[in-house]
């Protein structure tokens, strides 16, 4: 596994027991959160907006409109901290001092680049695509010069990561073990519903493949 | 419905037809969300980081120790933006340019300060307690002074906020409605999964009803 070591900015102080920051466990987290929180300074002040992401290898790529205040603000080489979060439970102990949440965490630190090259443009945005649902890429009607100049991809490599996990049950204090009040842990997840084709695919298109995999891979467990 | 009208800093600028300023909206995306990200900006640098936050009328408050790093921040009057997003489906077009997601997010921007009233401190802690999981405060063992003592809480006015919605269909390029593509939207929800009891709570304790609650309002729907 790639580890990169902590730097004074990604080095976790609080819950150090948390940290992580292997590559494998970093780009996980990154790969299966749907969305990112981006945070930039603005006048000086902070901005943190969610956004779509997607991860080629060692780079994020973030896309939007040409008017995006923060896609702006990126291409020109600001500091940008990107965070990912999932909540994989709630973790109730006896205390609330003590209750918690089991969740997986990434945060990568760095500048943005604009990414002007067309054959890296095109590949961003089939990789944003296919980091949203697998396989719809190649169901969609194909992407217009139009569209690639409409839209504006920047950049960030993944130099300065790292990861914090918590995961397990509550950790009550010694003398509340035996106190009857319960505890445990609540999992939660992210499920797909029952899909609603919009009038023309309705009753005449059978649902794609993509669609099927992704009701499949995000069904309830319970 | 209070509205606040957009400053400079909250007014959405891109899709403006999905901003929302009225404290009503702002406010249930808030209570509704499990977590935040708070973007703050330390030595020149953005950090985004996720945390509990509750909403108190006009207050949201975080809490966290005293040696939190963010936390540390904030009580210092720093400039602060906190962003939350629900995410509500995923909305397939029939090109990829089109695609999208359907989401509900509010940022909340201002300075935050450190709560030191004990009554104040005291009220946080418990609504943040029952902003995770309704209930749970009066079946938990009492906070004690140690723990108090032991815990920051910092508070930041909802004076400054702006909320963007998406929902509904896609909305494809006329020239690519008839396409012979499948089209939708795959809803997305948080569900709970079944409770797992530490090994103290297993067959001795019946699920308390902060529990069965929370269960029956995350049951998948489909």
């Amino acid at each position: 596994m790639r580890s990169q070591g902590p730097t004074p900015r990604t080095e976790v102080r609080r819950k150090a027991d948390r940290a992580h920051y292997t590559r494998d466990t970093i780009d996980a987290i990154l790969d299966t959160a749907s969305i990112c929180h981006v945070g930039f300074v603005d006048d000086g002040a902070p901005v943190v907006l969610p956004t779509i992401h997607a991860r080629v290898g060692d780079t994020l790529y973030f896309h939007g409109s040409p008017a995006s205040r923060m896609l702006r603000h990126l291409k020109t080489g600001a500091e940008v901290c990107v965070t990912v979060t999932l909540i994989d439970g709630l973790v109730l102990a006896r205390s609330a001092f003590n209750s918690s949440m089991n969740y997986r965490s990434a945060m990568v630190f760095g500048t943005a680049r604009l990414v002007a090259d067309r054959d890296e443009k095109l590949a961003a945005l089939r990789a944003v695509t296919e980091h949203v649902i697998p396989g719809r890429w190649d169901e969609v009607r194909p992407i217009t010069d139009k569209e690639m100049k409409a839209t504006l991809v920047v950049a960030l490599a993944i130099d300065e990561a790292s990861a914090k996990v918590r995961a397990g049950p509550p950790h009550d204090e010694e003398d509340d073990e035996d106190l009857p009040i319960w505890a445990g842990v609540i999992p939660v997840e992210t499920v797909a519903g029952v899909p609603v084709p919009d009038a023309a695919s309705r009753d005449v298109l059978q649902e794609p493949g993509s669609v099927i995999r992704y009701r499949a891979g995000h069904a309830a467990e319970s």
